[in-house]
């Protein structure tokens, strides 16, 4: 009988989960609508129906050891969601409890981007890196830092929080009730609202110009921006410029080996790569310079679900 | 026969040394001018005769264990130190070979502001913490960061550079080569270019108006502001305004329970404190309000001394 684990991502629009084994292969998985439910007690309810029908495709007997779970402001150390602005549920979600309640097994919770950090160290870029740090740039920015091979969670286990220093004093409104946060200019949403600005800014004819804010994407504009359109092109440069700043004085702080952008916003590659790398090295202290590595991220499959199995093997 | 350590703290204008027990007691101290010395080897040469010269007042004998150095820009991996710009000797110094071949002692050497970390997590303010920062408020401004009760060194061993954060993009000149340093405001020579950018932008009569930019110390300022100066009061202002700003971002990195400030600038007490509270608190993430330390020193004695020689008993 093989032993797996439940790796769950829960995030502002999809949960993804699926069944992994020791050797990180995802052997089965599947998603929900995390929008769909009401409360969070109607989510976790049809969750956990859909984590018991997961079958494996060949008919293989499972045994599963426990589940690890990667949900934005997840705290680690209480096994609860707090106040997560993607989220539409509020307060604090006893995560943890209910999970066990309904599974009698071990849970494990983590934030999200530490989740995909313990990911690219067991199965991406960071194999055999004792310091680096990942930044999921999806509908925020999320970031997991790792010293000495273990993810930093600080006094109360909410550290990490990259998306939320500030980039612009006074700059773009944040959902966190601030101004200029990183994450409403370096995330999908922030390059949405950059190229909104630049449509204002700039009279370039451009196809962006045809798409409501609504439906603009990460992957349309990455589409425009490879058929030349001058917007889009201008829109990655524009967030790489911040980011790679923000990197430099991250550096300066943790110094780690690399850093790994995940997250659908890094599915552009090159084009919010180099920018970002330009900006990062110009504005580096000169101990630095040329001695970080920056990546897309390296994992394959989900990181979400892959770090969070991850945890109940004690792998790191 | 009494074990002590070596403890040596390396400043821009002071060298301070000592003998210190397991206990955290500098029993005897001597201090020697840094800049006096044109060359390395001169003052390394003048270094080891004046320890070995340190006598204990009550004529106890006692055996030497081991030398620990904190010095700016030391290279804890290597025992070097490496481009120092508060130093007036450039290069690569190495330090720690030197220092073993002159006593046959095991010697390690640290970043001063890391020395300073181990001294306020066995003898100050953070004895029994696990996570928090110490930041030395000097010629420049040098950071140690603890993370899960263990310094941070990073990949090379450079970590802890918050000095050298940009807090104000093409802001001041720094001594890095760069612009808008954070240590360019904040740190005993940040404030006395504050100072002068505060006489000019001010009509206000102020006893400052008669000292000279050389003159100027923190002491003076913190004298001034006791007065009533208004000047020196608002570059107390300008200066916590700055840091506070800089440390709520720090904050939401690594989450720390405390933060110290140590150094020549934080002698003025509640002067540098409370502005640097207040604008800590007012940009600090909602997660993090009211929950993060930010104290003086409680070190007594020399941290640098004390943290140093705490590395040759592995205290830390």
């Amino acid at each position: 009988m093989k032993e797996l684990a439940v790796g769950i991502d829960i995030g502002g629009t999809h949960t993804v989960f699926g069944l992994v084994d020791q050797s990180g292969n995802c052997l089965v998985q599947d998603k929900i609508y995390t929008k769909e439910f009401d409360t969070f007690s109607d989510f976790l309810i049809t969750l956990s129906d859909q984590i018991k029908k997961l079958q494996l495709p060949n008919k293989e007997s499972f045994k599963l050891s426990g589940i690890g779970v990667g949900a934005p402001n997840a705290n680690y150390m209480n096994g609860t969601i707090e106040n997560a602005s993607n989220l539409i549920w509020e307060g604090v979600l006893p995560l943890g409890n209910l999970l066990q309640r309904n599974f009698n097994l071990p849970v494990k919770i983590t934030n999200d981007a530490n989740a995909s950090a313990m990911a690219e160290m067991l199965y991406g870029g960071a194999k055999g890196m004792k310091n680096f740090i990942v930044l999921t740039l999806g509908t925020g920015l999320g970031s997991g830092i790792v010293v000495d091979s273990k993810v930093v969670y600080g006094h109360s286990g909410f550290a990490g929080e990259l998306g939320h220093i500030i980039a612009r004093p006074e700059g773009r409104q944040c959902g966190c009730g601030r101004y200029g946060c990183l994450e409403t200019y370096v995330s999908a949403t922030g390059i949405k609202r950059t190229v909104s600005k630049l449509l204002a800014k700039y009279s370039f004819k451009s196809d962006l110009r045809g798409i409501p804010f609504n439906r603009m994407s990460a992957k349309k504009l990455a589409d425009a921006a490879y058929r030349g359109d001058e917007i889009a092109i201008e829109s990655f440069e524009y967030t790489g410029k911040i980011l790679g700043i923000a990197l430099a004085n991250v550096v300066a702080i943790n110094n780690p080996q690399a850093i790994f952008l995940a997250g659908g916003l890094s599915k552009a590659g090159d084009l919010i790569l180099k920018p970002t790398q330009h900006h990062m090295e110009e504005n580096l202290l000169s101990v630095y310079k040329g001695k970080t590595i920056l990546s897309i991220s390296k994992v394959k499959g989900n990181s979400g679900i892959l770090g969070s199995a991850a945890m109940i093997w004690n792998l790191i």
